[in-house]
């Protein structure tokens, strides 16, 4: 349904200020829930503040803190904060040693809760005409190729581009669909299509309780998909002192952020010219048959996001706001 | 067919040197290919040097020249030297760069054939404890998800990273094969499957001749394979001055290469014993019915690559053999 974007900002500050948080930490968090939901991503905005894992319930007095600095990187311990308030901060740092020096390398862990749109972050990066990448790994929900246990999370990845208009954002989990989808799909009362899941003894299941208490495949269902879960599970994992296959260590999510420079390299003038040029090509190639329109990574969102700010009104699931009590 | 690999090596230096390259180029360019066909991979080795690109037709007295260099940058145009061996070249920089500043990005332009096997310089990187990530765009061979002309190459994507044994090395075309695999099929007077391939005009095919001349799909037929696809169509194209989206300028491949030292972040030591934990995890996770073994990726390649050495002999396919002259 929709809700109006300032009535929503609002009552999500609220949420966060009622458990102990500064009007500024609440602020932060919101931009980035409130993106996720403006680009029309159900799985990704105010619906982290339901489910297994609230963003509201981490810690409000967290003490951030940076474990290590180099010109080039900085990891970053949460202490527990909400990720995403922990991930502005780090997006903020790793822009800075881009700036600084042409490449930013910069790690997150110890917190307990999604970071939310991995898509805000990189977006961030390329509005500052770097190349933004990052990548996150969670609580078991995917299985590697060929394994019954659940040893991923759903361990999205995300690429972003500077062009001469808004960047090109790519930006997704390498599981078949998110923690938040499953969810959504136990509240809508919906089975899942089959061959998405497995049930905790490695049975497959539609049922997105079953799947939830069980695992996932990757997104191809094959060896490339599991392999793209594998690097993430890496690079937010032992590369920023974070867990890593769950069940052996539930320690905490992990994340990694990188901006590069295109200028270490070519002009980023003529960079971004070019990926111009590609979305233009790409946009104006052949259809394939019964396509109405070739679509980039990321372009459905950013119209959603467009239409969200001219309305003032943003589209939210009914039944995610009736179990937030935003709506009764 | 077995070939020993000092014969292989033998007659691969001189298919080079009867093209005027100099031992030590044929040599550097040799150990790619020998390395791609011990692994076992028969899309990547000596097969490089049939079909429509072949590698010892490039310029043997090419001069490789910086183009831009930084710190932790530089930007080589390889003069249509052989992909093989600027990359080489690109390898060594991008270690001595990490090496001096914990991170390198090196590009590398204007070439026109196959690097062959992008684990292959990963897993250079990634025996230096470093972290190694390499993209690769090339001539047009696979189509954008909605797209019927072929804007993307096969747009290889690799990482590898160090453990206590021996790297794990992730290294995947984003199509759903590769053009050696179009050009084998054909060879052998196979069909491709289903839902591989389009012909020139857009229709299904399963002749790998037309889909030479057509296109491929992305390895998940969807728009996450497409999107990785087009994240390397950027950095190896645009962010290396390379060429983009084939058909309105067939400049040239380009290729990109990361290497990132874990320290910048955390303990190397530390997290090599981690990549080791996490092949062992999965490794002995419970499998999925009719799973004999969970392989990690780079495993089969690994453990080819290890008989190879060990017997002295290399399975190479007989036709190709047959068509170098190697065999009579």
């Amino acid at each position: 349904m929709k809700i109006p974007l300032t009535e929503l900002r609002v009552k999500v500050l609220k949420t966060f200020t009622d458990k102990g948080f500064s009007e500024h930490d609440a602020n932060r968090i919101a931009d980035v829930l409130l993106w996720a939901d403006m680009c029309g991503t159900t799985t990704m905005g105010v619906v982290k503040l339901i489910g297994i894992e609230p963003i509201q319930n981490e810690k409000a007095d967290a003490q951030i803190k940076v474990v290590r600095d180099t010109k080039l990187s900085q990891l970053i311990d949460s202490d527990h904060a909400p990720a995403p308030l922990a991930c502005q901060l780090a997006t903020d740092v790793v822009i800075q040693k881009a700036k600084d020096h042409g490449i930013g390398i910069v790690g997150v862990n110890n917190y307990w809760c999604s970071s939310a749109a991995l898509g805000y972050y990189v977006d961030r990066i390329a509005h500052e005409d770097f190349i933004g990448i990052s990548l996150s790994r969670g609580g078991g929900a995917m299985v590697p190729f060929g394994s019954a246990d659940r040893l991923f999370g759903t361990n999205p990845i995300a690429f972003a581009f500077p062009t001469n208009d808004e960047p090109i954002i790519f930006d997704i989990a390498t599981s078949i669909t998110t923690l938040s989808g499953l969810t959504l799909a136990k509240n809508r009362g919906q089975k899942l299509p089959e061959g998405f899941a497995i049930d905790k003894d490695g049975n497959p299941t539609t049922d997105p309780a079953e799947a939830l208490d069980g695992a996932m495949f990757p997104f191809d269902h094959g060896h490339k998909g599991s392999g793209l879960g594998l690097v993430a599970e890496i690079m937010a994992g032992p590369l920023v002192d974070s867990a890593y296959c769950d069940f052996q260590n539930q320690k905490d999510y992990g994340q990694l952020f990188i901006a590069i420079d295109p200028e270490l390299l070519v002009d980023t003038a003529t960079f971004k010219e070019q990926c111009s040029d590609m979305v233009r090509i790409m946009k104006n190639a052949r259809k394939q048959k019964g396509v109405d329109e070739i679509r980039l990574p990321g372009e459905r969102a950013r119209a959603a996001y467009t239409q969200a700010e001219a309305s003032g009104e943003v589209d939210v699931e009914e039944t995610v706001l009736r179990e937030l009590g935003y709506i009764s």
